[in-house]
């Protein structure tokens, strides 16, 4: 069984490893106050071109969502979301565990533009019964997103002029970001996130990390006490410097970026050999994570040997389904995955 | 001005009032462990034909959504809703502050259906992922719904079969109960609600009472302690009789159906005379809050001198407003509405 | 049975039911938006001697309590206050049901001193291991005490202070602010408040009303959206002018202060009686709550006639209890209690 | 600088680092759902003699306990602990945070008692007021303590006699487990935890694991939707493997006891060495973490070359400090310890 159903099937990269083992038996201080971690987001800090980004690093996503969201909003404040988002649908109410509504919009590529967030927000406060309503506090997008898809330069700048217009803060989910970045259609950088963005962090656990990561915060206001909600919503590993290391492997020597446009050129010759055979695709994604719509006989077939994540049905005998690539991806299954639809799909055409 | 904008804009029915002066010197218990509470429970307890249901007495409407709820569901579980239900969109996320989503299933008259539910039910757990998806824990319907209608009675059993298949509460907020109870297209009364409903409550607040709702539970999971959570939740009077008495005096003599009557006859005479004008309606309710499509320059007079809530813009030049009647509606300030709803509608027509 | 169990066993000063009547069917605004509750408002301002003060009417204390303290801090830190506080013990773990850890300082009267407070603030700070604990967000006084002592303007001062320099909060629990403010040791006024106090209330429930405590915010930052706070913890009453008409009446002629000094007068006289028949106190209160120790055998028979509440055991034969008196305490009832306590004295004596 | 400060200054156990390498490139389904949690849990269940307990693995122990601990108690209830608890003291409020009081009984060496708990229930219950305060639902200790002392047999034996008795769960955190039952003065083993336990858990962190802790079910009750709560904290790691992973190879050759008895072996040579030096401690704690108290003069010279953690002052001239052990402490570093506390000792002296 070969698994693109998801893009984190694998262990780390190895020299991430290797250098977990070299270090091993040094002593160090705990909870994120080592040496490494310091290293980490010095380098971090560099990347972003921003001296006072100030950088921690959790240990997994749905953990960071709930640290941030939660340090940020007032109580009777909601964040607002693509209802299609992460925090929305995959996390088991971890933000409404923390006491906040996801407000979702309504979205059907994974992402949310200004002018929905700009109604939303001016429809809230013209709303004479808004003391009864959740009050939009933070906007929160995925980059790429769930569905793989990516905010263009343009748009993020426009969403964040709305955000601080209306004093709401705006949190990027980087989860995939390395794929993000290193796709074909992307025009966004480290920098322009660190601009745009009140916070946002930066994916170890999909790119290439044992797990991991890398909060970025930008507004101040967010970063006065931010440790003590990291200790308390659990996500304050006690031998930090795993994370460190493991962020300082990624980003001493561009690995970070590297092994994003390794998945992404994988992904690109799936996607162009799917295309070929004729297949259309649910969602226009140019990131790792593609949506073809294939016929369910075919599906049948496949997953003897290669495992796909279902998403939907499409019609009577066509579902859509995603595959991953990723930084472990090896360029000979990907040629076998293809052969074998080319396979699959040629008899069925018969 | 005359207000049709809400159904609590006066205070108590006199009879209330009366037997607080009456009773006011009296000593007793608090926390409503006196007299009066008891007295009223039993009360409801005969009416609901229910010998085992038991009766608790809160303050207002969002307190007592937010108890009743956080009262039954586990953390990691959410209560299902219409979108457009109060708890969903009017209770500035009180749910959500005690830890639990509101899922939100479409509705475009206040109402979700047994089917719906199920289907929803039953995504969850084919789900693979559905650990990582809030579980549905609790149904919320309002009966009447924010948008004045009503389920009847083959409606709630349909419901009331799927919540207990699936193991999975039925929670009715009866916030305008009687409205609901006397209206014309009713099939439903207090035993069937104690029948089909694991917990609902009685509006009192907005029927006759200064402010009181009575939470009738008859599933016995959820009678245990649940005195805690009132007083957790804030929702303990201190002079508990309060309630214990405005309760009684609703339902000793039939009371709270003579009053809920009243309004239900003077919407009708409202609805029907708006209807015989011409006007369409967003909304089939038969119950006390009536949601007419007029033209906003009719509105922009008529506002003048009457009180109605604004609902939404139909097109360019009209909008849905919403009526309400209540226990302290007076006959002749319908009429005088209907009169000039009628001169204002004729000359437009010119 | 003559109750002097507590201060909120009979209903509302005669006053205010009948200006609840005389009001009854006047159409107004909901949620504490009508013209009384601005009236009232503006009544405590001027007694407050402070024009910018934020007024708002809640239904009860631990609504109140949580609401403020919810609104006030962020979600890693917690309340200072004495062991015996009210929010550390009676309100069913409200404060933690809304995320935030109770800081019990010891107290042996109900009273916590500024130098507790500093020291516990600075204490904090100086730990390595700080961001694991809890930060210190405000203060929690209560005034009186649950012990019926009271804070003097001096020992106020002193813990605005430390409050102050250390950026935390200094909220007063006023449940039963007109007791304190009325006894003879007293040398508080509303403007001290005012002036040391971030945020206090002032207790109608019980101190004359049927219901109610109004909030009165001095620090800017907890003013705004202060109410999106009361609605979503079910403070919000939906007839808000019941708030407003009885705050009105309490202070329009200064009913407040002189109903407070009866019954401090009535306490003062039972206090002074046991005190002649040589009874010694619990604790040195000077308001409307009295802790005498008293024999178990006197308390048996007491009990047959006058209802007590119960403190704790003081030696196998003798334990502590209260007696509260209040505005609605009649002469003649504590003249026969002071009576019948003299005969049980007498008799057990010889 | 040779650290003595805490036991979890290293990575993990070589054989762990080596294991993971091994499988790196293994492609396994994520969220504790592979071969290896699957054989971890095997492992353990046959260690613990339950072939019926449920056994599932979080990342670290704040998320551990807020975990169990939420997903056990209902909304209204606390969990009792030692005041000295890690939940009380050293979690940020995350127990708060989840919405639930710790009730922290008095302790002077970390443990609490069978009769300490059994007092605390009843009281609570024979208060006529128990429904205002936060009602115990489970019982927290920890083994060994915060503090290094341990419970023996007939200690936890009757806490959970009284935890069964009146319906409340018993929870032991065992982060540093191993070097509790490597410990001389121990008399408990895995198979006594899983019978007097409702669930407890087995700690990686602290004893060889880069992280880890592995959480034993052993009540029912506690088993359903368990791994629902556990994604709703952020415990569920992405890439679970590297969790089963580790406790495979801790407990597949009883490594786990191996490395804890050097540790405890480490402290016993510390203790004794100085016991014979006329040193006296603060608390007498058979385990891995040890609190002597040394002259400041001593400890200021000491702190140049190793590190200690401090506990508290004792007098004017001495403190009291914590040296720990671990499973990765050299026995050299440990005699260089000594040789260099003599010298200071003896030169202390002259």
């Amino acid at each position: 069984m070969i698994r693109f159903n998801s893009d984190y099937t694998e262990g780390a990269h190895p020299l991430i490893l290797e250098r977990m083992m070299e270090t091993n038996m040094e002593q160090t201080p705990g909870y994120g106050e080592d040496i490494y971690c310091e290293q980490a987001a010095e380098k971090i800090r560099e990347l972003c071109k921003a001296e006072d980004a100030y950088v921690q690093f959790l240990v997994g996503g749905t953990q960071t969502n709930t640290t941030v969201i939660a340090s940020a909003l007032r109580p009777y404040q909601g964040v607002i979301a693509a209802d299609t988002g992460h925090i929305n649908v995959h996390e088991t109410g971890a933000i409404e565990a923390a006491g906040h509504k996801v407000i979702a919009l309504p979205s059907t590529d994974g992402k949310i533009s200004a002018i929905q967030i700009e109604d939303y927000i001016t429809g809230h406060y013209k709303d004479e019964a808004h003391e009864h309503i959740v009050q939009p506090g933070m906007v929160y997008i995925s980059n790429p997103t769930e569905y793989g898809t990516i905010y263009k330069k343009h748009e993020l700048e426009a969403i964040s002029k709305v955000c601080k217009k209306h004093g709401v803060y705006l949190f990027l989910d980087g989860a995939r970001l390395g794929y993000g970045l290193a796709c074909r259609e992307n025009d966004l950088d480290l920098p322009h996130l660190a601009k745009y963005c009140d916070v946002f962090y930066i994916g170890g656990t999909k790119v290439g990390a044992l797990f991991g990561e890398a909060v970025v915060i930008m507004n101040d206001a967010l970063k006065k006490d931010f440790r003590y909600n990291i200790k308390q919503r659990g996500g304050m590993l006690a031998k930090g410097r795993l994370l460190g290391i493991q962020f300082l492997t990624l980003f001493e020597d561009n690995l970070y970026f590297q092994i994003s446009a390794h998945a992404a050129m994988l992904a690109d010759r799936l996607r162009e050999s799917l295309e070929e055979l004729g297949v259309k695709f649910k969602m226009d994604s140019p990131t790792n994570q593609i949506f073809p719509i294939l016929p369910d006989a075919l599906l049948q077939e496949l997953e003897k040997d290669y495992a796909y994540s279902y998403d939907s049905r499409i019609d009577e005998k066509n579902s859509a389904v995603r595959f991953c690539t990723s930084w472990a991806t090896k360029a000979e299954d990907v040629e076998s995955l293809i052969k074998r639809i080319e396979e699959l799909y040629n008899n069925l055409a018969i």
